[in-house]
């Protein structure tokens, strides 16, 4: 308690990757089994040649989930998917995971049950097995905080920093609709509030709410590739945004790109709701986050192995130079930069 | 929203153990590499032939360490030490953790730059290397989540299950300490909230404040019994307290046993502390939490090869009965009850 005012730091100044690097950046490892450590989806372990892969993600209520719309089963799911989805990124096989929750004392068994119920689930759709955790109980909020581990495949662990000029970028699935579904939840909450007896209509956004509400780890794209002897040169998965997770392959890459607007995969719901919110469909499919596609580049000579992949979209190509471009549709070449989303 | 009442159950009704009994009791297990799952202070992986260890704890402001008294640098190398901790009742060296933290906008860059000091203090002292985390905002005050990755000893990793009938049972240091400083921490606290210009004075609780504030993992312990080829039978960390630890034991191990009131390891500085707050200093060791120190169960004829480390005290014996008893200063047999702490 310093009679001195010092002038201190917001954190909203610095941003979190900023905090990320200011404070790891002294710390040196000593172990020779840490392969890989801090700055990609996950870190790479190697005990005695056997590769293992770990992530760890936070979840907070009020900052990541909004209960009021959010079923816990669902949550449980998704908290589960998301750090598969890290593993996912490394071109690994996820196989155990840990699962920490803390909870306010207005959180009934019943609660934690449905909350275990859709981590079961997942667990189950993905060959995955819950080895630990803790519970405890928070001051406000639930709190879930899971570590995912895994195997790299056969082929090799894939970082975001192997691309080269000329290769292929490509995403998986398509982009923006969660976001969509949770500006859609967002409103019929509002709308709730205001008249309590008024019933949510969400039929027209089902997509994009489950999208939202129950997200996949695209595991089955991993196996494809790696069935098809695909190795990406670099990915990472789409959790912030598809302009967030680009600037981050090129930079570690130490590489360009281009994208072109008219390639990105964006389904027709999303661009009748963005229309409806008065959205840009290309902003949306940019910088909305919580898809969990994969973003991944390919050396040009493996595209035939993949190009009758319907859930696979080439949207452009790694360049030399340093830009990272969006063409438009009208021809026009414009800088992305990160509109990923910051929680600070 | 049911309109229907249903009971629901508090979880204070269940208690912690409960909690996770009921939460965790239908998830198979499938991968081959999941050796060892939940109901250990680790668990075991297995990716071909090479073992390792993960253990999780999740620590939550307010709940588990309170900011007007416990210095950041201390509460970020508390948190590592408790990983690692968790790490050697397995008879393993820690080799990585990943260490995820959600603040509120309280908190300022320096404030989190302190916390980091101190993980990165822990990590120097007991060579493990931080390889990941997450980092984002809480609706309210700070939370850590710790999760470390190790390798069993050369001789093999211990659990909980292992003691047989009348292997001795052994506590390293001593017991109650943390739970001391705790008390005289708060008192402390009390006094300054009444007189704020009242400077507490703790030069007389000097070591029980520091066992509360900057506890140590008793690695070099592990290091000991590695070198002079002891492998216990069973092991646990005392993170709850000796009573609530030795039930597990005893219940994993599918045994009893009877530790002896007059040579539970107690401090001069805790039982002059004990006589002044009026507490009773085998019920401190016995319920005292955060001690850190290890419990572990040894055959006899290893006893030869510890007996002269100053840090190693037989508390007693494992019996072929059920009954966890401790026989009284003056001979009395009485059963041992969990008043391991609960935080629900």
């Amino acid at each position: 308690m310093s009679k001195k005012s010092k002038k201190l730091t917001d954190l909203n100044q610095i941003g979190e990757f900023g905090l990320i690097d200011i404070i790891t950046q002294d710390f040196k490892m000593v172990n020779q089994s840490t392969e890989l450590s801090i700055g990609d989806d996950a870190a790479i372990l190697n005990y005695k040649n056997q590769k293992s892969i770990v992530s760890t993600d936070m979840l907070i209520e009020g900052v990541h989930f909004d209960l009021s719309y959010f079923p816990l089963k669902h949550l449980g799911y998704k908290a589960v998917v998301s750090s598969i989805s890290d593993i996912c990124a490394m071109y690994g096989i996820t196989k155990q995971i840990t699962v920490s929750i803390a909870v306010s004392n207005r959180f009934k068994l019943e609660s934690i049950q449905e909350l275990y119920s859709g981590i079961k689930l997942a667990c189950q759709r993905y060959n995955v097995d819950l080895i630990g955790g803790d519970t405890t109980s928070s001051q406000k909020g639930l709190i879930i905080s899971v570590t995912a581990i895994g195997c790299p495949s056969k082929l090799g662990y894939v970082t975001r920093s192997g691309s080269k000029t000329n290769d292929l970028l490509i995403v998986t699935g398509s982009l923006g609709a969660a976001y969509l579904g949770l500006q859609v939840l967002e409103r019929e909450k509002q709308v709730f509030l205001v008249n309590p007896e008024n019933k949510p209509d969400l039929s027209n956004y089902k997509y994009l709410v489950e999208r939202q509400l129950k997200p996949e780890a695209k595991s089955d794209v991993i196996d494809f590739l790696f069935e098809n002897k695909v190795k990406p040169t670099s990915m990472i998965d789409i959790s912030d945004g598809l302009s967030s997770e680009i600037i981050h392959i090129c930079k570690k890459s130490a590489k360009g790109c281009q994208i072109y607007e008219d390639k990105l995969p964006i389904s027709e719901e999303a661009i009748s709701t963005c229309k409806e919110f008065k959205l840009d469909p290309t902003v949306i499919a940019l910088s909305g986050g919580e898809d969990y596609e994969l973003l991944f580049t390919i050396n040009s000579k493996d595209f035939e192995k993949i190009e009758n992949h319907n859930e696979l979209t080439v949207i452009g190509h790694i360049t030399n130079e340093n830009g990272i471009n969006l063409i438009t549709k009208d021809g026009k070449t414009t800088p992305i930069t990160s509109m990923g989303w910051t929680n600070f």
